[in-house]
């Protein structure tokens, strides 16, 4: 199976409101709920494809509790550890213009949560193919938290993905991970100087450099970028598509997860991340793919040596 | 002790952030949660007070499981009957200015879990002195629930506040609770035909007429006026307060119920419910009051015959 890891998932509430009024009172007409976080995204997409996959990380408190019930609901295999914080809720206000969003802080986690996290992560070792580790780091839980999961993983014999950015990111190459998956500003931010715009193809040596194995850039609707020592490619959607590219993201690494599992060939890896990302992009919702629109793309994405 | 009735009780959040900016994201950097509604501030001003209460009412799901854990933690008395469906949260934005609300609509309620209510309701008539009916009704609760509850306390010899709006209090006002106390607004719009501006005397006069005992009617910050057949008295508060409004009107309902039990004089009353009024103005938080503003007012409180 595949283990996907969400150390500061959320619970997205959703309110629908006819208009945003700054400083007024708004009766909201419907209120929607989804789990959230980059890793749950990711075992969505794979339970969705009929893919063997466990969720797992860290959730607290009633937010918590509603996560584990809509994952539940949604017949995602999910097993957390429980910490004492309440996980964080993102509320979204949306009206009939745009979205307003309003993130809270992550919830502190105590260092003995992260412990009982890791040990959860080394039993969960011996079931799993590849791991994914997604998203930013709560507070509490130590910077080099991907670096030490990517070593227990690759001590165990299972490849791992890491995508986060920033800091987590910078710390978790150094682990040396099987594939990291920024997009194009995460990596840009990560690598170069302040102010100093290199080449994708540049930054994404540069990754390996630091550490990983093979870098994914994903460089919305231009499609994705592949490096390795060896190779690189480029896969390119056949059509821009309009919908909602939260999820595109973590579509791609769906595909990636499988694929590094099947030890698939860059090409046709490539072609199948970039129609899971924009069949993502087609869906309304984060964490869900629309099945028609990849079954029509993945046939016609160009990939090409880089 | 003196039993609160919450049906729509709510999980109040409350967002900072720096500026609220439609359409943007927004990272919070301060979460706040009380328990909201009129029935639970009114229990939380009593046990502040030092007297008996039990909050009572409907809480379900995750945000009213937080509900019950914030009251435990307050060591307010709570014995609330669970529904089903998710007690609705407030969201409040504060930003340097001014505060943005959002209002979840309230849960559906099953006829079996309103009728269970009633059930429980009528147990804890025994023990109860006084019962205090407070806010609005959510969905599923018949709209003559509170005429209900008002039988059933009269039938156990217990007399009953009853403070809410529109068609609950209507209906409510026809099984003859012994105390309203709407605020101007509401009065006139339930009782004046649209437009029709009369004296608040008549307006209270004509609510007696319509079944209430007695009517005291909330002012602001003209303080309270209250109307029997046969006494009629205003009180004034010797000073106008800055403050948040918010829990002024459950403040006044806690010094009418305890009052109530008491037999306390109208005048000594009135006199306890403005300068209680006033300190709950003075307290930042919706049921608390300030003691010393309570205090410093309640010999300074103006009564006089209306």
């Amino acid at each position: 199976m595949i283990v996907t890891v969400t150390l500061n998932p959320a619970l997205d509430v959703t309110y629908r409101v006819a208009e945003l009024v700054p400083h007024g009172t708004h009766r909201v007409s419907a209120v929607g709920m989804r789990p959230g976080g980059k890793g749950l995204n990711v075992a969505g997409v794979l339970h969705a494809l009929g893919e063997p996959v466990l969720a797992t990380g860290l959730l607290g408190g009633a937010a918590g509790a509603r996560v584990t019930g809509l994952l539940a609901a949604d017949a995602v295999p999910a097993a957390f550890v429980p910490i004492a914080a309440e996980t964080r809720s993102t509320v979204t206000v949306a009206d009939g213009v745009d979205a307003t969003g309003f993130w809270e802080p992550g919830p502190a986690v105590a260092r003995a949560e992260w412990e009982a996290f890791v040990a959860h992560f080394r039993g969960l070792l011996g079931d799993a193919d590849v791991v994914a580790l997604c998203g930013s780091l709560p507070p509490g839980v130590p910077i080099d938290a991907y670096a030490r999961l990517v070593r227990l993983a690759a001590a165990g014999g299972v490849p791992s993905v890491l995508d986060t950015s920033g800091e987590a990111l910078r710390h978790g190459l150094a682990a040396g991970p099987d594939l990291v998956k920024p997009n194009a500003a995460e990596l840009r931010a990560l690598l170069t100087p302040a102010g100093a715009a290199g080449r994708e193809v540049d930054d994404a040596a540069h990754a390996l450099a630091c550490g990983a194995r093979a870098v994914v850039v994903s460089r919305g609707p231009d499609g994705l970028l592949a490096l390795t020592r060896d190779e690189a490619w480029r896969g390119v959607p056949p059509e821009r598509l309009t919908g909602n590219p939260t999820g595109a993201g973590d579509a791609c690494v769906a595909a990636l997860c499988r694929g590094l599992r099947d030890r698939t060939p860059w090409p046709e890896l490539l072609a199948d991340a970039v129609a899971l990302s924009a069949a993502a992009v087609a869906a309304p919702l984060a964490g869900a793919v629309d099945p028609e629109t990849y079954r029509r793309l993945l046939p016609a994405v160009r990939v090409s040596a880089a």
